[in-house]
């Protein structure tokens, strides 16, 4: 930790340069600092990392109290602990809670990585590892900016602070599902702050005021008792692989329309407004298709744009499938089970119960005969969106604006943060959606990436942000 | 092995209790040597195992020297070896080709095994291992058999036999395809015999003149150039998994008909002489669900029976599917490919290449926007159907009635052995499938089993086929 530079007691309006300024000092320690923090593989979906799941807690805690936060503690939940922090000293200020999940998704398919997941590694102007922007590097703005915040003025921040960081974001962010209901007067807060999405582009300034929801389940097709031979059985005995095969086809149409009953009855379409906004942008779905999708063509509703698809419109997708034999070679076999991952992206006002209850008799419905079919619920939530008028939007629509030189945008995501959705459901704020990622840093993929000057950016416009949310 | 019997010199029609004698002196090591050869796991689909494969072969060429074969070789081909021996000195006696393979098919799922899948163990009368009946058990019956005969004549055989043994059944038998046609002269034979059937119940011999043909492949859907995250792009980028679930649905239709052009048209209806002994045998369709099916209900073409659908009606298979994150708990991925492994159960008189060619080109029109779909074949052969009119047949017919006391049934099996297409083809001969497995017996399952009566029976009772063959 370098020494403070002393600053305290000139008025924070004149900081900007000063912010700059620490920050380009400290960029070779917090760049390695987040490095480390990377170099834990904390997979939380595997039950063999939660060792490593809680090393990143520990670091993350660690972290805080370097910063100067203080209450730091590490809360125990049923699976993997909250870190939780706070400075409240800025009397008359508002409140921010700051938000960010310290576990990753799973690295496979690993033969795919240019370096290995977790060892971090700079090319062109990139931090190539499992984590690196999603949500580590992020996450680690905030901290950073606090930091830097209380080295300008001595000791005290512009603003009172709470911060909340989780484990299980990337398997559905159980514990601290429960935790935000049951500590609403510790959490209490004027707005959130969660940096956990992609600029639009690069260099674009960018408010997500919008995100899908999430349903993500388990389907298991149980068929005969046991694993039988094709040819001894065949033509006579229900196969699951197949009877799920037909199950989950009759669940879209050839357009990408969801079949199940219900599912698009609650649908919001965006304001007219919203839309607008959207045809604006910048966007080449040539580009969009050959730089970042790379297949032979687009799939989706033909009625809706990309955007829309990709932003506004529910979607169910499979995301696993296994059964049967899979090694290399022949087997003639008919297997006694098969199971899929399959999810669905909600929008506003879609309600994740009433989805899974749609799912559920769509599969009960469509069973093919000799066959059994399990509905297992790993996670539900809904879709949220947020007010662009709120003060802190719009401050931080107008920092945004001065770090980049360009007018800000305001965009949804396809992606879901359902902490979101808590927060404004049992603490009524909203939140700010200040990311700095891109959209080909490839989050749960093979060479996930953080472009490293949008990590100190970030830095410096998440201290801005704070600094004058404060005034 | 035990001293031989003197018997030689008396005629063999009266050998038959001698057979039997023979037989009981000796099972216990008859039954030893079988669990030596049960314990090398000789699984030809898995590299992994290609060593013990090689071992499998030689265990059985030094069998073969032990019985008195003599030119006993192990021939080389591209992937797993050949076993020949032969011993020609029945002068005017007609030649039988005797026919096994050593290869096993791979034991997963193991956790469903009650016995580890290569140390075979005795339980109620049966012996539980991988390959216990198909095909080490049968193979080494026909070892046990001429054993038996030389034992009791001293040195010579009632018959010219020649044996030809594989190690690649349950992969295709791609070498030795590609060797009977190659060595016509050397396989010359009046009949084949293959133990690698089973009776169509318990008691009731059997002989199999139908065979199904098979066509094994595997399917690969590719689509985005990596993995995708299902949020930020579910909705416009293709999913393989869905678009391999949809277009594997429409090749059937919910009656298990086969939507595939071409695929029934030069299907052949069995002779109504031989549907008509099919509905005299003992089938119990509740049965025949609950104890060997184990499933909710049967599946299949309502228009026919369930003999007949497994008999006499092709079929299409999903043996396996794999594609995207599988593990536990969430992944939100859209994966980058999907595979499954697709066959087709052939029947009089369809054209292997034909049926290919028509899943090609069905594969092609269905396959959906965005992904890519290739098609692997892994293995092809043509149904075959036996005259039962043949002299080597009514011999085994009524052999089959001496030994087991009831009159013997002439049926098919659904499963496929590409050799005696090959033999029927290329040597112009027909093969007497007698074999002595159970319907039970949970071939290419956990806990398959071959019932240890049904061992010395086939021993004894393909001993007095030779026998009465060359009178």
């Amino acid at each position: 930790m370098e020494p403070n530079l002393e600053v305290s007691g000139i008025s924070y309006c004149v900081m900007s340069q000063t912010i700059d300024t620490y920050v380009d000092r400290n960029k070779t320690r917090f760049l390695s600092e987040l490095k480390d923090f990377i170099r834990i593989p904390s997979i939380s979906t595997l039950p063999e990392n939660a060792g490593d799941v809680r090393r990143a807690a520990g670091f993350t805690a660690a972290q805080l109290r370097a910063a100067g936060l203080e209450n730091v503690e590490i809360v125990e939940t049923a699976k993997h602990p909250l870190v939780y922090a706070d400075w409240l000293h800025a009397e008359g200020k508002p409140t921010v809670l700051c938000y960010g999940h310290y576990d990753v998704q799973p690295p496979d398919p690993l033969d795919l990585w240019v370096t290995p997941p977790f060892e971090p590694t700079e090319r062109d102007g990139n931090l190539y590892a499992r984590g690196a922007v999603d949500d580590k590097g992020q996450m680690m703005m905030h901290i950073k900016a606090l930091e830097t915040l209380r080295a300008l003025s001595g000791s005290t921040l512009p603003v009172n602070i709470k911060v909340l960081i989780e484990g299980e974001e990337e398997v559905g962010g159980a514990s601290i599902a429960k935790y935000v209901p049951e500590q609403k007067a510790k959490l209490k807060a004027d707005v959130a702050l969660v940096s956990d999405t992609a600029l639009y582009a690069e260099g674009i300034p960018t408010l997500c005021i919008g995100l899908r929801g999430l349903v993500y389940t388990e389907v298991e097709c149980t068929g005969p008792a046991k694993d039988l031979h094709s040819g001894l059985y065949g033509g006579s005995a229900p196969n699951p692989i197949f009877a799920l095969i037909e199950v989950l086809s009759k669940t879209k149409d050839a357009s990408g329309c969801i079949q199940i009953p219900g599912m698009y009855e609650d649908w919001q379409a965006p304001a007219a407004a919203e839309l607008n906004s959207w045809k604006s942008l910048p966007f080449s779905e040539p580009e969009f298709l050959e730089k970042e999708v790379g297949s032979a063509a687009l799939t989706g509703e033909p009625a809706y744009s990309v955007l829309e698809r990709v932003w506004a419109r529910p979607t169910l997708e499979v995301h696993g499938i296994a059964g049967g034999f899979t090694g290399s070679g022949a087997k003639t076999v008919i297997p006694s089970r098969a199971t899929a991952k399959v999810s669905f992206r909600l929008v506003p006002d879609q309600d994740p119960d009433k989805i899974v209850a749609g799912f559920r008799s769509f599969l009960k419905a469509h069973t093919p005969a000799g066959c059994k079919i399990e509905l297992r619920v790993l996670s539900g939530s809904p879709a949220v969106v947020v007010n662009p008028d709120h003060p802190a939007i719009r401050v931080a629509a107008r920092v945004f604006e001065e770090t980049l030189g360009r007018p800000t945008v305001f965009i949804r995501s396809g992606g879901s943060i359902p902490i979101v959705g808590d927060f404004a459901r049992h603490l009524g704020i909203p939140t700010v959606l200040m990311g700095f990622g891109l959209p080909d840093d490839a989050l749960h993929s093979p060479n996930e990436k953080f472009k490293i000057e949008n990590y100190f950016t970030g830095i410096r416009t998440i201290a801005r942000f704070l600094e004058q949310y404060g005034e």
